[in-house]
């Protein structure tokens, strides 16, 4: 572990300091890692961690990041749009910003980090010199329309700030950002008059009709202020917003665009004028501010949002930003940044340093706070609701984020912050019109996007690791109401079958074996609390993956409800009317994290599992297979590594006594999956998933089954790394010897002790201590290869 | 004046009261008409008061009143709609009821009585037996929808309840209300299944895209709540509603109609299966109830509405009506009504007192209460606010209620009520994007129909009236606000140039000649409270109607920029486009109540003018004149009773020193355009102002000039009738000698002294008393000619 430079007892310090000091030497050296009390790192760390990230990575290929300004976990997330695309093109542009094009359309405050479906792109601002368009433009035809060119060479992107020269206009566009405010600073060139474009038209994922109703309003203050009722991903999601500018309004217009409304009402004040329009209300709402004050100079324009109201979100503005202090609000962001990134010290070179802080930094962002400053949320019942001892964030991209996401941010986050995810979902819970925790949720609005009842995972898994500042009994309750609500995804007929009938259920293999392990982490958290009967219950279906194994094919498959697996099978097939869930038979028949074991006795032992992983990973795939579905990317034979159901595969060789071939996969991944360039993500970040995959790879260690307290060894990617945990303890990695050609494990100490398994335990990390690895450059097989030292321990099997 | 019948000094009472009483006596004697308190009215005089409305008055013919069950006042309208038109066929089915249909759609919550434009008919409830449709289908085909043939023999319509027998489904329905719930009885027939649709997808004055997004959600206790928005009259209208029922659900079903929906999002939980979807989203909601339990038996369904939230609604619901008692709920709606009708006890022969009664009822609706039970509305920014020392009231039908139905209601209604309306305006100015005054609101927004910015004469006139518990340095500046808004409608121009420009803005000569007497409101309001500036500005301004008469035809005309007056022109011309707004020359040349004397110096005296008033009313007039502007209706030569600018004109012959003139044309217009029965009313009842000036006219006089505290003295139309006013006193009006053949006055005292003027103070009512007519055969030309003792005495101008 990392020692502090200067032993504490060298410093002058009263006696109470020089104790606990000495305690925590005493401490050390036990190999207990305590620390006295958490330091706040380095200011050199700090900024190197900082400035290791590159918020482009990712805005290429698939991984749909955004390149903008952010705060961690901020409620706004600013970024430039490059298209707006219409929905049959929208997958490339769901974050709004492709690195390979070359025109800016705006700057908008709402985005996801790595989605595949999309959504947001609220309140979109473009700066203006010169004339005024309405239209976007065509991006061949310069001034076409509002958009400009610009270059990547004059761009800056930082977390929580972002810069570009807009070229067609000459202006200097700066961002940043605090949790619920987006500050814009225009540099505006002489000689032309300066405007700035409010656009409520346009979002992430766009098509006629997503726009239900929207407003803008012109106030006496000059604060503009307005609505935006979308039906979207989420149906029917209301966002309020607020801007104010840091310089007087000259002048403005406010314009309907829709052609043909049936019916308009009567004209209100200023109809025939859009400059004299107090306020607009439709379905195309567009307006232009006019700032004569600001050709040649700096304008300023702050713009939050809310859920809840307009005067919220001028609530939420100036709770946050009361000056017009770009810089220092930038200094704040960055601030935040270090901070959150100094939750690891990663000791590697570059380029691997690059892509691990950006890959952190990538897991920083969601779930996302969507909460005003009085504590006031709108819910999955579209009714506003008050927080009371918690944060309410939003975004949980569920079926991706609880298999590594929350596990690791229940490591570099504090526990604050992991229980506001819980409490949230909770309230969620409490606020559902189903009576269930959420599915796939954001701006608190509930999309049923994908599969499982996944919130149940993250709140086990933070339980089991004492994450417990929530009513843990009512926590519990939503848990099996959320696995028993018939209606929902078959979840009736998977009560009474022990698995879903794919005649009744699309999808289904996945969805028995994703609920199954859901179901087990019931099972675990019952079981701590003494709720025996609920826990007899669920360890009872935890089991029912078992129903969708095929025992002569060794694959996963879906029954019919006459207990039949459907016929034709082709383990190949995959998509929308198969029977799984973005992906095929050669991907799901691995998803059994809480019973690998019992896998393992399926498929008739470790060699014939170990055989069938290789099959994945070795098998010769056209990569058109997969041409019609656009998340099953990152392609290593069947193995997928750009979506999530593969993301454990390679460490169940471990499981099976190889731990030296999970060693190899890793490396295998590692080099052909990420790499620090825009398009170096293999497939969508899905709020940080894929990023908190490559984290905790990096790091040696992978959380395959969620709520066993348990990770998998893997193998280490960075010379060193210290987790800087929250409790104040510190837990470093160190590997001796790893280069290029020394990439296996020839052992391993735990605090000096010899560790010959390829777990470890979260009490163990949480402790503090170190985990020394010695590296080589020929696989050591005997290492943790005793079935009695593998990662299944924590099943309930055995 | 109506004595109590037993001399309180009779009674057995304490000397305190003893002396109470003998000074109120003391004080009758010298005819203040003071009583020593309000007394409860009788029972018997209530009774017959109640029984005397006809709700069915106004529901056939262009009057646009509904027949259904409301409170004085109430949030809620809940009536059956007989069709819901498109918008280009909706004007006579503006109050969602016409008498001559012969089947019901269903019974919806809020409807306006007597507008001619429309919108409303929310949360619409249809009883069924048997199969479920869920179109209306056609009137013409039995069965073929979900409407239902119905009879008139079958109906009962009583202030605050109605009832059918939907024959269709052999239903007897039931209605009453509260202020913020309707309560529904249906008693089932047996044999066939019982059920009732909520269609969130019609609306009264209805066309495709209306509906901007709706929610229908059942909760687990078996309430039903939801959500609406639409763009109609008002752009951007939210409502949301609880229901719950007396029998438990067995089933129901939520569907979404709409055919074409660009993207629909992932699918909620029972998508597939309509009777699974605890919730539905969208914009063609349509949902129906099942209730085993119901067959041939009795259900209660209780509705409440709410501008804020669902769980207001239910809270709403909850607070007003807890229980099950229909009948409970029904004898308190009666006994509100009964004591609202009880400010007048007139008597008066069938069917006089009939027509005299529904219209004091029809008048007693509007402005209604729009706020919840915790204080909380929606203002014109659509945002929710906290209404603190008075109750937010809506529907305020300006550019009619002004002149008529607020001074009624200043007499009927107690001072809290009218402090309400003051209050409302308020508040919608605070929180109005434009900062001024409603123009013509519902729900809280802001329609922007028709002229003038007549807030200003309701609470003027309020004011001048000694009703001032609001803030009214707020409410003249306000007021200033309200009429210097440069944007609106020409008031930048009018403002500059004295005059509304007909080249830049349309009906100009209206819009001047309304400005105008607004204006002068306000200068008799600032005067009063010693704000010199305001009132000399607003005196200024109140001379502004002299721009608008052209000397050389005798008509109101509408000049342009330049100054010269428009050509071509036709004063039989209206309409769109023309100088006025729903009339025409004949019809607005009258508008100058602030200064009748000016007028008739401008025709060039007395003579003139009544020479031109007959010719107003004595013209030949094709009818197919106004065939295309619908409000013009009530014709007597150009005379149109059944829209408002002609609303005063009756009564300048008076003010020309011929009041048996208006005692003429009072008696043509009074039997030619109201009747008893539901084609009665010659024109739409808009909110009560056709009824007011007949409640008016009827009693013997009518608030010419708002903000005057005079009423210009037509005749009586019954034999007695007494004020039981809010400050306790009583005004009696007696007609002696007032039969068919005996309609002029031939002389009048009030409180026994001569009275030889036609003109009547406000004090003069308050103070209580009697007003005596003596009605003879012929008239006496003589009464009241006097120049010096005709109304135009408050004119600023003498």
């Amino acid at each position: 572990m990392t020692r502090p430079t200067q032993p504490l007892t060298s410093r002058r310090a009263c006696p109470a300091l020089r104790w606990l000091a000495a305690a925590a030497l005493a401490a050390c050296a036990l190999g207990a890692g305590a620390a006295p009390a958490r330091e706040a790192p380095a200011d050199a760390a700090g900024r190197r961690a900082y400035e290791s990230v590159d918020p482009f990575i990712g805005t290429g290929g698939e991984g749909h990041t955004f390149p903008g300004a952010v705060v961690p976990f901020g409620m706004i997330q600013l970024s430039p749009d490059t298209e707006i695309q219409p929905r049959k093109q929208a997958y490339g542009w769901a974050a709004g910003y492709r690195y390979s094009d070359s025109s800016i359309v705006g700057f908008s405050h709402t985005h996801f980090s790595g989605t595949g479906h999309s959504d947001l792109g609220d309140v979109l601002l473009m700066p203006i010199a010169g004339e005024v368009k309405l239209e976007r433009g065509d991006s061949k035809v310069a001034r076409s329309g509002y958009r400009s060119r610009f270059r990547h060479d004059d761009e800056v992107a930082q977390p929580g700030y972002y810069a570009v020269t807009l070229d067609d206009y000459k202006i200097r566009a700066e961002l940043t950002a605090t949790e619920r405010v987006g500050v814009h600073r225009y540099r505006f060139p002489k000689g032309q008059p300066a405007h700035v474009l409010v656009d409520l038209r346009t979002s992430l994922y766009d098509y006629p009709g997503k726009i239900l109703w929207s407003r803008l309003r012109l106030r006496a203050d000059g604060t503009v202020t307005g609505y935006r009722e979308t039906r979207g991903w989420a149906p029917g999601r209301q966002l309020y917003f607020a801007m104010r500018f840091s310089r007087p309004l000259s002048g403005h217009g406010f314009h309907d665009t829709e052609a043909d409304i049936a019916y308009k009402g009567f004209p209100p004040p200023g109809e025939k004028d859009p400059a004299q329009r107090a306020q607009i209300e439709g379905r195309q709402v567009v307006g232009s501010l006019d700032f004569a004050d600001a050709e040649g100079k700096e304008l300023i324009v702050k713009v939050s949002i809310s859920p809840v109201s307009e005067d919220s979100a001028i609530a939420n503005l100036d709770a946050e930003v009361p000056g017009w202090d770009f810089d220092g609000v930038r200094t704040q962001a960055r601030a935040s940044w270090t901070e959150a990134l100094s939750a690891i010290d990663a000791d590697a070179p570059e380029p691997m340093r690059k892509s691990f802080y950006t890959a952190l930094y990538h897991t920083l962002m969601g779930p996302s706070l969507f909460m005003d400053s009085d504590g006031r949320y709108r819910g999955p019942d579209n009714a506003v609701h008050q927080a009371k001892g918690f944060r309410y964030h939003s975004t949980f991209s569920l079926w991706d984020t609880y298999r590594a996401l929350h596990p690791l941010l229940t490591l570099v986050q504090p526990e604050r912050r992991n229980n506001d995810f819980v409490n949230s979902l909770l309230a969620s819970r409490r606020h559902s019109p189903y009576g269930i925790l959420p599915v796939w949720s954001f701006h608190g609005q509930e999309t049923w996007c994908m599969v499982g009842y996944h919130a149940v995972p993250v709140i086990a898994d933070a339980y089991m690791k004492g994450i417990r500042g929530y009513d843990t009994n009512e926590a519990l309750d939503a848990m099996v109401a959320s696995a028993s609500y018939g209606p929902y995804d078959g979840i009736a007929q998977y009560m009474q079958l022990g698995y879903v009938p794919i005649d009744e259920e699309g999808e289904a293999a996945s969805k028995t074996l994703e609920y199954a392990f859901d179901d087990w982490t019931i099972a675990r958290m019952a079981a701590d609390m003494g709720r025996k009967d609920v826990a007899a219950t669920f360890e009872k279906r935890a089991g029912n993956w078992k129903h969708a194994f095929d025992a002569s094919s060794g694959f996963m498959r879906a029954r019919k409800r006459d207990g039949a697996f459907r016929e034709p099978f082709d383990p190949a097939a995959s998509g929308y009317g198969t029977d799984y869930t973005e992906g095929n038979a050669w991907q799901y028949s691995w998803y059994v994290p809480q019973d690998v074991a019992g896998l393992i006795d399926a498929h008739g032992g470790d060699a014939k599992l170990v055989a069938k992983l290789d099959q994945v990973f070795d098998a010769k795939v056209d990569p058109k297979t997969f041409a019609h579905m656009e998340d099953i990317t990152g392609l290593i034979g069947w193995y997928a590594h750009g979506n999530e159901p593969s993301h454990h595969v390679a460490y169940l060789y471990g499981y099976a006594g190889q731990p030296w071939r999970t060693q190899e996969r890793l490396k295998q991944i590692m080099a052909s999956q990420y790499a620090p360039r825009p398009d170096g993500l293999a497939g969508n970040d899905d709020l940080g998933q894929m990023s908190a995959w490559y984290v905790f790879t990096a790091l040696g260690f992978y959380p395959v089954a969620p709520a066993s307290n348990e990770y998998a060894i893997g193998r280490p990617f960075l010379p060193k790394a210290t987790l800087n945990l929250s409790n104040g303890k510190r837990f470093t990695v160190v590997a001796d010897g790893l280069d290029d050609a020394h990439t296996y494990i020839g052992a391993a100490t735990l605090n000096g002790q010899p560790l010959d398994r390829s777990f470890l335990r979260h009490e163990e990390i949480m402790a503090g201590g170190e985990l020394r690895f010695t590296m080589q450059a020929t696989p050591n097989k005997a290492w943790a290869s005793d079935p009695k030292r593998r990662p299944y321990s924590m099943s309930v099997r055995r």
